[in-house]
């Protein structure tokens, strides 16, 4: 058998055990490496908060400051090479990505100019939805809510509900002792 | 030489042997730990049905149920938490991630809320296009078309096409013998 | 201790070292098989352009043409089946998506149907941006941005600024001697 194809049975065996025992230990099947690296180990390397963790498969770019008790979900990128700062309790859904650096003026114009790069903010308890991206310069206001598939190319207000391609506010998080609720505009029944 | 360095050279060799015969059987490149595991097995272990393949880096979360003649993308996520079923002959294209669960007012509200679950239930021969987002509590008819990057936050009725985000109804799939085609509607050439 | 217990002590030992020597190197922290693995040699393999790289997580489909200093990041897909030719100077941002083949009438035909293939043309110095998905058929000038998040489904001149779900011209790219500006129409103030 070849190096290769050696590697190929080895990889299946070692995945088919720790599927199984992933399976019924947390009721969900990962990427082998997913399965292999710890999420919590990844966070404390990289210096976030307590109980923060990553997905192995992020990318991580510079030092993002990074608070506690939040989740990091798979396909995210953090860069933080123009300052990223993430408060505590947030979650950054599957697929998200923030971004402080642009290279688009770069690139057209033939690598004459450089790199933009501008810090983003995210405070405390914001959901940033899956597939979101955030382009460099936002600020999150707490308690936030960044819809799914959100495009945010602008500052968004604590206790925000924004959605949409270039993202838009179409309402509010309205916290009422421990409970929360969305409250939609009447002009955004779309959603 | 370091236990680092030797990992690395290790690596670059396979990659290169695995490459090469992967570009002469099936013309592609990919990830070196997809070139190293079968995406049939993976469905099979997961008990999706027969020729359904699931690419490694798809995560999957609770207990999907996927029928048969499945094809699932790269960067895939299919969250099971809440109730997930997809049908047969369904094509779920890259980077789509389709969710059972949402935690955002569990986010928002200090944790002081629970995590919500709806289940999703996506009908025989839809195709989920690339980057699409499906929302918990979505349920989408045959024979259906939902646009790449659209995202999905209402049901979807039989032999539809939506796109965008959010998604709105665009045009219907038309079925003739054995040919199917597009119809828009007329207010939705600008797609 | 089990093989597979084993097998994540050793992947978190390797973890450890190799991502404090890049940290210390490069300023960053990714997966560790990218760590592993190098991007210019995988551009190389490829027959891509010189200075080229290509993240190891990145998916190639058919024989694409790629020029050189392109910089393709993670989560891409580059589907060359159909005939894909990308310029000099390129970027091809985080999760964006290329197709030049669509199976969506094989799908929903129930395989009665083939698939369908188009070529994609992507000019010198087209900034693609994070998330973007460019839609078969699709040609793209010289010195374009395409924002993130956009879905491409028409063509777009040289020196355009399209944005959006669909994406729509909302701007020129200005080049002056060795500057480039972005300048938004009226009636774009969204963005």
């Amino acid at each position: 058998m070849s190096a290769s194809a050696k590697a190929k049975v080895n990889n299946e065996k070692l995945r088919e055990k720790i599927a199984t025992q992933m399976r019924e230990k947390y009721d969900r099947v990962l990427p082998l490496d997913e399965m292999l690296l710890d999420r919590w180990k990844k966070a404390e390397f990289l210096g976030f908060g307590e109980q923060t963790s990553v997905y192995e498969n992020v990318y991580v770019y510079g030092k993002p400051e990074v608070g506690k008790n939040v989740w990091v979900g798979p396909f995210v990128v953090l860069d933080g090479t123009g300052g990223l700062k993430i408060g505590d309790g947030c979650d950054i859904s599957c697929g998200a990505m923030i971004f402080t650096h642009s290279t688009h003026l770069r690139c057209v114009s033939e690598r004459n100019m450089g790199t933009e790069t501008k810090p983003v903010k995210i405070g405390n308890y914001v959901y940033v939805g899956s597939g979101a991206i955030i382009l460099p310069g936002v600020a999150i206001g707490d308690h936030s809510v960044i819809g799914a598939g959100a495009v945010v190319s602008k500052n968004v207000p604590a206790l925000s509900v924004v959605m949409g391609v270039p993202a838009k506010k179409v309402g509010n998080v309205v916290l009422k002792g421990k409970k929360a609720k969305l409250e939609f505009n009447s002009n955004s029944d779309e959603w």
